[in-house]
């Protein structure tokens, strides 16, 4: 078994490689959800309106409806006098069919009356006498009226398939009567964090242990994603144990994550128990990113498996720009506006590899600034103190002061 | 009973109008949750670490653990030789207590041992013999080691009341072992759309009718806000109905909103059986903004009501500027950073009046750009096609082609 690759790859061609499998292998479910359910999820299907809105020809002021004609040349001085007809309800049909000379009452919203064809604002208008109004300033042909259909056609694409339900989102299904929407159904995934020193947070920590944050903290990005957590556990460096919890989530699993303990023994373990699941097994064996280099990727029988390096703030990261990437990508997500911001300071980086910084953001009249945060300053204070991370090119050698550079912020 | 005044609020009188009743008058509840079930609830107190981390001296590299003045002048060709002691193993204690002259194996996240003050890379050493290490480059007095506490204290804040819980938050309190975590509990509202022409969005659409676009998309803000939706409902023209749905909702709910219809009637219904509810009753009648002039805002017995506008982009523009800039005052939310984006157009605006503009973003070399989404372009295309909006200050006459503004997001 050749396991040991010197070359290690760009994030893009890791992404890359782990698209090409996934797009053979899986077929993403999906599921309907009531529209009140559907905050937060993201549509399967190009959504398509079966309605036209409006579905009447609607007033958008209050005032009269008449025919544009009729209002040619108006004045204060002389006004055009029109039959009123009709006073239109809201939220009911207008009865009358207007002919030259004659206007009925439309509310705003309301709808326009057969053979109006314009609205004049209330302001403009004056009931002078027993069913007489005298309109003060012409109108043109349409003006103040939203027409059938002028919003969305019936047959027209309202959401593309891949958006996310916001609560906008969320009105304009309601607004064309779409009740029940599909959307993914979650992806599954099984989370291991491995390492001998690793603990349950709850459990009382011996001298020489560590917490799992992955665990934690990396089920919270996959939840963020729309993924099923269905199992987040602890394994000892024992390449046995850590098979057998393999074997076990590949069962129910899309998604099978390990993420290592920052020992190379440890990455070993996981690399071979990987590539012992079936072809094509590991296929990358490593990523020209700092931090972030020991992550392995493979997959066999349609399981994906991620491994991500030990340390919680490069596991985030990798987790963010590799399975993050994937999984927007293959449900055709648009990715949410990322921020600007201009550096407070210069970022040294070694070209070759894509480099990743934490970093702070202040506001300063007018635009962000972005401080990175340094490795020194300790991890739980790098984590709640980070507002983003910074990608240094593979082809730079840094950042300088004042440039300006992309935030990505953590979901 | 003296309804109608002339005076409108500015969003900031209302704002503070509404905080001082709810500050006097309300008193948030908490709840515990266990942290894998945290991720995107708000802390409701600071949370205190009650352990160092990390608890040990912890080696941020693979190699030995030496006495930092035994390396002084170590070069390749005179390497200093130090007896090995001890190999700690990852996730155990260290047993040894070095004495001049000795050093001990320690992988990254070990445990530094007694005696101990530095760590030599294992890159810079050799074994050369049975139990003999060569030291091949000095290093200083702590370097390579993170101290007990070094990055957080026993004692210390490590994230503020109010902290949106995030996957690197959740990373942060698993990593001080905090499992169970306080958090507020859902506010509580009713959401009522008025008007006799508001239909279900799965009826079938009569003529002149249209669908309940503010329940639903309020409602999925009030859920974006975190707050548990008691009913929506929708209440026909009737000062009855509306009075009596109003009882009932005040019965179990922080909040009680109506989004009325767009006519006058419905807004004065609204403002009369707010009013009366009790003392203060409505305090804000109308608001100095464009759109959302007819938003009306009062309490009574501890209830918050909201009478937004009924034209959905106004309902949840004010719904944002209101009623989410109240929440997120009360539970002391740091805001998300906006996005700043140059202008493609210019804006017109009446001054004394703060505008508000849905604007659409696109991303040009290193900066986003805004484009206004003007209302003739419909309302579901409008929805659909907006990233956010602008405000437009009520001191500007607009804003001007190339000025920088800052988009507001819808959550």
């Amino acid at each position: 078994m050749k396991l040991r690759l010197l070359k290690v790859d760009f994030v893009d061609e890791a992404v890359d490689k782990c698209l090409d499998y996934i797009k053979k292998h899986w077929k993403l479910e999906t599921v309907e959800v009531e529209l009140a359910e559907a905050l937060g999820k993201i549509i399967s299907q190009d959504i398509v309106s079966l309605v036209n809105v409006p579905d009447f020809n609607r007033s958008t002021v209050d005032g009269y409806g008449v025919i544009a004609n009729d209002t040619y040349g108006a004045t204060e001085g002389i006004p055009s006098i029109l039959t009123l007809l009709e006073t239109v309800e809201m939220g009911s049909r207008a009865h009358s069919n207007l002919r030259p000379g004659e206007c009925a009452y439309v509310p705003t919203g309301g709808m326009i009356p057969q053979g109006c064809d314009a609205m004049v604002m209330i302001e403009y208008t004056e009931i002078i006498g027993e069913g007489e109004v005298a309109i003060y300033s012409p109108v043109s042909y349409r003006e103040n009226i939203t027409r059938i259909g002028e919003d969305v056609k019936e047959g027209e694409v309202v959401l593309k398939r891949g958006t996310c339900l916001g609560a906008k989102e969320i009105g304009v299904l309601a607004a064309i009567g779409c009740t029940m929407v599909e959307i993914y159904a979650p992806i599954t995934i099984s989370i291991f964090s491995t390492g001998d020193e690793i603990i349950e947070p709850g459990e009382s920590c011996k001298t020489g242990q560590i917490r799992d944050i992955n665990g934690y903290g990396i089920s919270a990005m996959a939840k963020a994603l729309g993924m099923k957590i269905q199992r987040h556990k602890i394994i000892k460096d024992n390449q046995d144990m850590l098979k057998s919890a393999l074997e076990e989530a590949r069962m129910d699993s899309n998604i099978v994550l390990l993420s290592g303990g920052s020992s190379q023994g440890t990455k070993d373990y996981s690399e071979k128990s990987i590539h012992s699941m079936g072809e094509p097994g590991v296929f990358t064996h490593g990523l020209a990113i700092k931090p972030g280099k020991p992550t392995i990727l493979g997959a066999a029988d349609g399981v994906w498996y991620v491994g991500l390096p030990g340390h919680p703030v490069s596991a985030m990261i990798v987790f963010d720009v590799v399975v993050g990437s994937v999984i927007r990508n293959i449900r055709n997500e648009t990715p949410k506006p990322s921020l600007y911001a201009k550096m407070k300071t210069n970022i040294a980086s070694a070209p070759g590899k894509e480099t990743y910084v934490l970093a702070k953001l202040s506001e300063e009249n007018g635009h962000w600034t972005a401080e990175p945060i340094h490795g020194k300053s300790g991890l739980i204070t790098s984590l709640s103190q980070a507002d983003g991370y910074i990608v240094v090119d593979k082809n730079c050698e840094g950042v300088r002061k004042d440039e300006i550079v992309k935030i990505r912020q953590f979901r």
